[in-house]
């Protein structure tokens, strides 16, 4: 058993994530396919199921060398029966039974929890996260997503959605649309999304000039990485932008942080690449809206696995379960 | 040991509760005294052992039928320790020795937890919360304080400080003072202090008039039960405060819950008594800053136990910890 590999997947709006895994939580093979939303979703898990198959034949390996597929998935699941009970993002159906198709389509055992879920499990199992029992995990990608270990275990939340932390609103009055019908999300504020959005509508107000601006005249678009790009060499809108999204993820995670004084706020994903520019001025307004005692304790941290996280949390739920 | 009693202790700014309770968690007596904080709150434990014995006394009672004592206080306790990191309205100093004060002039054991939390646990034991193993537990009195349990246990936080939801940041631009040095704070609004506050900033403005601003001509002061009172009434400027309440309280408990997903959220303390004119108000704003399905599975609810779950909750921490 000990030399077999595990399956994490972790499944993004835009790509998934494979990786084999050892029992150790070394990554041994690891890749990724886009992820096929369309037709409602049902090409996503027999997609995911084919490139397997390919990679270990690639490999030499049979199926056998798998103990499992733990997958993380953006949305609220129940980890007991595997459901994920919306996806905004995936085309899916509400309560869908993702476990179930997961192992269908690779006779295989599997478990399924919250992407972000997955990103604080691997942080605490691999990262920067390692030996705290009391960990809150962010994840600033295309969305924002939360993971909440408290006394060292995950807390899922009556219906599986607790760390929905992309929906703590923080703009309460005046907030832009969300996927998730309301308005005023930290994900509509700190997300590469969110960014782009924020940077778009400061570039259309009048005489709108700068870097970040020559860029979006030129390509007729910007990703947030431009917006960071920009911030640091200073150009006027893009550090406007990232002080509106700092105050924000530090509103929220200051106010996580008066309600769990956890030991360590992991910030990753694709946006937390932005590092010290975002981080310290993430610390600023955390340290403004943290009550004091909170804010001498509890630390914010980037994370040290980056894209990894969620595919070693994945792969940790099949440890967890079949082997402990 | 199973027909011994524990004190319970609910230490507040200005009234102490005490009451004598059996293993199984029936109160068998409770009074109160004042709370004198004077002196940087020299007086405080003294008081409580001498009227612990006084009561004893009375009830021809020696101190052997005691177990120990319990206490809960208010502001973030390390109880590994027993020590009260600060107590901004109790005039300690910050680190003062709780538990070892209140053993060393009691001669019992001793446990001590943020008020709060034992609220919660209260609840947990003895009302509202009963068998729900992720609970939130609000405290609205004279200031805001708050419990949280996930998985089953009180989430203390790395500092002692989890649970501080009166100093959640619902006002991030512009807010009132806090006496903890932020501004903005749940509690500057939240609590039976702050809705005073609001009543008066609204009734100094020209030309109020109604049924409040009557009493505060009678008074020259007014309660939070009077702007409660009046709001039932319909005087305008009471429902507006109540619902500037709550507002602040929606939002807030819905980004708890958006970050806990927790079966139950209950309500209690002072403020609490509103009910249903308070509740119904908190669970339309609740429902509009709540991710959807977390709006759909988390319950908000009305505190059973009223001014009980404080001793009841610090009880339970000598049975927890001493006889299980």
């Amino acid at each position: 058993m000990s030399n077999q590999w595990i399956a994490g997947v972790d499944l993004g709006g835009t790509t998934t994530k494979i990786a084999f895994i050892s029992m150790d939580g070394d990554i041994l093979h690891k890749w990724e396919i886009p992820t096929d939303h369309s037709n409602e979703g049902q090409y996503i898990t027999s997609n995911i199921a084919t490139s397997i198959m390919e990679k270990l034949e690639e490999l030499g390996q049979s199926k056998t060398v798998l103990a499992g597929v733990g997958m993380g998935a953006p949305g609220p699941i129940d980890y007991e029966t595997g459901v994920i009970l919306n996806a905004v993002n995936l085309g899916w159906s509400d309560n869908f039974p993702l476990r179930d198709s997961l192992e269908s389509v690779l006779s295989l055992p599997a478990a399924v929890e919250n992407d972000a879920n997955c990103a604080a499990l691997g942080e605490m199992w691999q990262g920067a996260g390692n030996g705290a029992k009391n960990l809150v995990c962010v994840t600033l990608g295309t969305g924002v997503g939360g993971g909440v270990i408290a006394n060292g275990n995950i807390v899922t939340g009556v219906n599986g959605a607790a760390g929905e932390i992309g929906h703590i609103t923080t703009l309460p009055v005046g907030g832009a649309p969300c996927n998730c019908g309301k308005t005023g999300c930290l994900e509509t504020i700190a997300s590469a999304t969110g960014i782009v959005r924020l940077a778009v509508e400061e570039m259309n107000k009048p005489n709108s000039k700068g870097e970040l601006t020559n860029i979006f005249n030129r390509n007729k678009k910007i990703t947030a990485k431009d917006v960071i790009d920009s911030a640091r060499k200073g150009d006027p809108i893009a550090v406007k932008v990232l002080n509106e999204v700092a105050f924000h993820l530090g509103l929220a995670l200051a106010n996580i942080a008066n309600t769990l004084n956890p030991e360590k706020i992991v910030l990753g994903g694709g946006v937390s690449k932005a590092g010290k520019i975002l981080l310290d001025s993430v610390q600023d307004y955390f340290d403004k809206f943290a009550f004091p005692p909170v804010k001498n304790s509890t630390k914010l941290a980037l994370a040290t696995l980056g894209n990894d996280a969620g595919v070693l949390g994945a792969a940790w739920l099949i440890k967890n379960k079949f082997i402990g």
